[in-house]
C-alpha cells in the first residue's frame, strides 16, 4: 500500500441490469447498426425505428420549429420546470386531449415526460409493489418489460390475435388475472402490429377492467396516426367506467421523437387513482426524475393549437400509401407472411415461413444478416415477445422504402430454399 | 358484477417512494412554495434552487441560443439520439473538458445526461449491488440520498467541517469504507457549501480512493463557477490515480437548468471501470433511460467553443459581488452564524443560533415561517443533511438580494428572544 499499490478494487455494477436492460430496441439496434457492411455503397435503409424525422417528406412543421424559437428567444423558459410539468403546457395537453373525451380534464390530470420511454418509467415504477403483477400484450414493446424487470414488478403476457386483427384475447386476460394485477397495458394505434381498435373494442376492455378491478395504461403514442377506416378513439373515452392513465406524445403525430415531450394523463373522474394512492406515487417519481425541456414545454400551447391540418393530412397520406406498398410488396416474398394491412402507426409485422428458408437461424439472425448483406434495419420479433416475426418499419422516405423492401426481397430469394 | 357494480380496485403504489423521495430538493421546494402568503405585494424572492436564469442579469449568452436555434432550424437533429448521446456532442464534451486535464479524454468516455440529476440516477442505478455502499458528504446533495434510497444501495455519510473551510473529513471518511464500499462522492465546487477543494485536497482524495480500492464519484456541475483564491480543478486530474466519474452540465455555468443537458465522464486512463464492468452497466442504464433532447446536444460544440470569455468573467464577477454582500449582511444578523464565505457555486450555509430565537421549532419551520411571512423561499438544512442550517442561494438579482436578505434579517429581528 505504502508504495502506491492498490488494493483490488472494490468494484461491482448493478447485476440486474442485464436482465433487465437486454431486451430493450436499442440494444438490438446497436448490436444490428455495429453488423452493417461499411464498404457497401449503397445508403443505409432504416426500417427499426418508427422516426421518420430524418426523411425530407417527413420534416415536421415550421410553424412548431418557430414555436419553439419564440419559447427560447423570450428567455423566460431557461429555468428549471416544476417536476410535474409547467402549467401552462400541463393546460395545453389538457385542452387537446379533452377534444375527444365526453368530460374534460384538468391541468392536474396532466404529468409532462421526457417521451413515451420516460412515461412507461414514471408509471411501472410508481406501481412497483412485491407481488404486484400487470399484463402486457404479446407482441408489445420492449421497454414496458425492462421495467418490469427492473423494479422486480410482475408481468403476464396475453395475445394479441394476427387473425382477428391483432384484437387483444380477452379471455387470456381474464385467465391471467388475479389479485395482485393492478393494470393491463393496451397500445393504440398499435405499436408493432399497426393495428387500431374500435370504441366497441375498448368499451370491452373498460368492462373487462371493471369487472377485474384493474386499471388500464393505454399507450397512444401513436395518436391521431391512422389511415384506414377506423378512427382512432382514446382509451379515456371509458375513463367512468375504469381508471386509465394514457400515455402521450409529440414524437410521432409531429415527428420530433428527439425533442422528447410527452406526457402521462389520468383519465379518472371517479378519483379512483387518486383515493388508491397511485397519483401521489406518480408525482414521487417524478420530483427525483428529469423534466423535459423548459422551453419546449413552454412552446407546447402553440404547437398543439397551431399546427395546420394539412401537415396532419400530409403525414396520414404519407403513411397510407407506404403501408399499401409494403403490403403489396411483401405479399410478393415467398417467405414473408403479413396477416393485416396496417391501419395506423408506422408498423407491420411480417412472419417468417421457416419451411422456405434455409442459412437462417431464426428472427435476430435474419435482421443480423439483413443488416450485413443488404444495409437494410428491420427489427427481430423477439424484441417484441415474437420469435419467428419481424417488426418493419415502413415510415420512410417513400423512393427508400421502395428500395428497401426491393433489398429484402433479394435477401429472401437468396435464402430461399432451392 | 352484473350491474357494473365493481370489483375493489386492485391498485396500490409503490410503497417504498415514500422513503426515497421524501427528501428531495423539489418536495420541499413544493411545500414551502405552497405556505407563501398569496396576497403578500411584494415580489418572490426565490433563493432556494440554484437556478438565477430568470433574472435578466443572469440571462445566458446569445451564442448558445443562437447555436440551439441553428441545430434546431437545420432539421437534422429532430431524430432519436443514441442512447449514450450523439457522436458529435460527445467529442465536443471529450474535448472541453480535456482542456483542464493531464490527458485526453476520448468521446467514448463521455456519456450524455438530461443534467446532473439524471447522472446522478444512471450512475447510481449502475452501482445498485446487493450489499454495496457508497460514502457521501453531509452536508450534500438530496438526491444521492433519493437514488440510493429508490435502488437499496446503502450509504454512509461523512461529515465536511465548517470550521476547516468545509474541507472533508478524512478520517470519518476511512473509518466508514468497509469491503462493500465502491465509491465516494465529493462535490465541487461545493453544494451546499460554497467551497473550492485546491489540488492537495483532491490528490489526497485519490490517495485515500486507491488506497480503500473505492472510486471517486465528483459532481461539478457549479464548474468553473469559482470566485475566490483558488482555481476550480477538476477530480479528472488524478484518473491515473484513482478512477473518476465525473458528473457535469451546462445548466450552471451557462445558467440554462432548463436546457436538460449534462453528462458522465470516465477519467480512467487505466481502463479499471471498464474491466469492472461499470461502463457497461452505465451503457445499459441509458439504454433504458431517455436521452437530451438531439437539437441541442447538436449544439453542443458551438457552446461550449463558441461563448465568449465575457460572458463567463460577468456572471463569475456577479457571484462574487452577491457572495460578499451575502456574507456581510448574514453576519450582521444575530440569530445567524455563517462559518466560511463562499469561494465558488451560488451556495452558502448559515447555522442558526437556537438561543437566540424564539417561536421556531426547526430549520423547516424557519423556513415555512419565512416563507409566510416574508415572500421569501430559502431551504431548511435538513433537505442537505444539516438539521439547524439553512441554504441559501444568493444567485440573484443584485437589487433583490439585497431586499431577500432585509426580508431574513426583519424575520429574525421578529423572532429573536426579547
Amino acid at each position: 500500500m505504502e508504495n502506491g499499490r492498490v488494493k483490488k478494487w472494490g468494484i461491482r455494477g448493478n447485476k440486474e441490469l442485464k436482465r433487465a436492460s437486454g431486451v430493450t430496441m436499442s440494444s438490438v439496434l446497436n448490436a444490428l447498426m455495429s453488423n452493417l457492411n461499411a464498404s457497401d455503397k449503397r445508403g443505409l435503409i432504416p426500417m427499426g425505428h418508427g422516426d421518420p424525422s430524418s426523411f425530407p417528406s417527413f420534416r415536421t412543421t415550421l410553424d412548431a420549429e418557430n414555436a419553439i424559437v419564440r419559447a427560447l428567444q423570450s428567455a423566460d423558459f431557461n429555468c428549471y420546470s416544476s417536476t410535474v410539468g409547467i402549467l401552462l403546457a400541463r393546460r395545453a395537453i389538457a385542452e387537446y386531449l379533452s377534444q375527444d373525451l365526453p368530460y374534460k380534464l384538468s391541468p392536474e390530470d396532466i404529468y409532462l415526460t421526457l417521451g413515451g420511454t420516460h412515461a412507461i418509467e414514471i408509471i411501472l415504477t410508481a406501481l412497483n409493489n412485491p407481488g404486484a403483477n400487470i399484463l402486457l400484450p404479446k407482441p408489445g414493446y420492449p421497454d414496458y418489460e425492462a421495467w418490469a424487470a427492473f423494479g422486480h414488478l410482475d408481468v403476464g403476457h396475453f395475445d394479441l390475435l394476427p387473425e382477428k386483427n391483432w384484437e387483444l384475447d380477452h379471455e387470456s386476460i381474464e385467465a391471467l388475472a388475479d389479485e395482485n394485477t393492478v393494470a393491463v397495458v393496451i397500445i393504440n394505434p398499435g405499436n408493432p402490429c399497426g393495428n387500431v381498435y374500435s370504441y366497441e373494442l375498448l368499451e370491452k376492455v373498460a368492462k373487462m377492467g371493471r369487472k377485474l378491478g384493474i386499471f388500464v395504461i393505454a399507450d397512444e403514442v401513436y395518436d391521431h396516426l391512422v389511415f384506414g377506416e377506423k378512427p382512432f378513439v382514446p382509451m379515456g373515452v371509458c375513463g367512468s367506467m375504469v381508471p386509465v392513465i394514457t400515455i402521450g406524445s409529440i414524437s410521432k403525430r409531429w415527428i420530433v421523437p428527439g425533442w422528447r415531450l410527452g406526457w402521462i394523463a389520468t383519465n379518472d373522474p371517479n378519483g379512483v387513482l387518486q383515493k388508491s394512492g397511485i397519483v401521489e406515487c406518480i408525482i414521487g417519481c417524478l420530483n427525483v426524475s428529469s423534466s423535459p425541456v423548459t422551453f419546449i414545454q413552454a412552446a407546447l400551447p402553440q404547437i398543439l393549437s397551431e399546427t395546420k391540418d394539412f401537415f396532419f393530412s400530409k403525414i396520414k397520406s404519407l403513411l397510407r400509401q407506404a403501408a399499401n406498398i409494403s403490403y403489396d410488396r411483401i405479399k410478393e416474398i415467398p417467405c414473408f407472411d403479413c396477416p393485416q394491412k396496417p391501419e395506423g402507426s408506422m408498423l407491420i409485422m411480417v412472419k417468417l415461413n421457416w419451411s422456405l428458408l434455409e442459412d437462417i437461424d431464426n428472427d435476430l439472425d435474419f435482421c443480423l444478416k439483413l443488416a450485413k448483406e443488404e444495409f437494410v434495419i428491420v427489427l427481430p420479433g423477439i424484441v417484441v415477445g415474437m420469435s419467428n416475426w419481424l417488426r418493419i418499419t415502413f415510415a420512410i422516405e417513400p423512393s427508400s422504402l421502395e428500395d428497401g423492401l426491393g433489398r429484402i426481397k433479394e435477401f429472401c430469394q437468396r435464402h430461399c430454399k432451392k
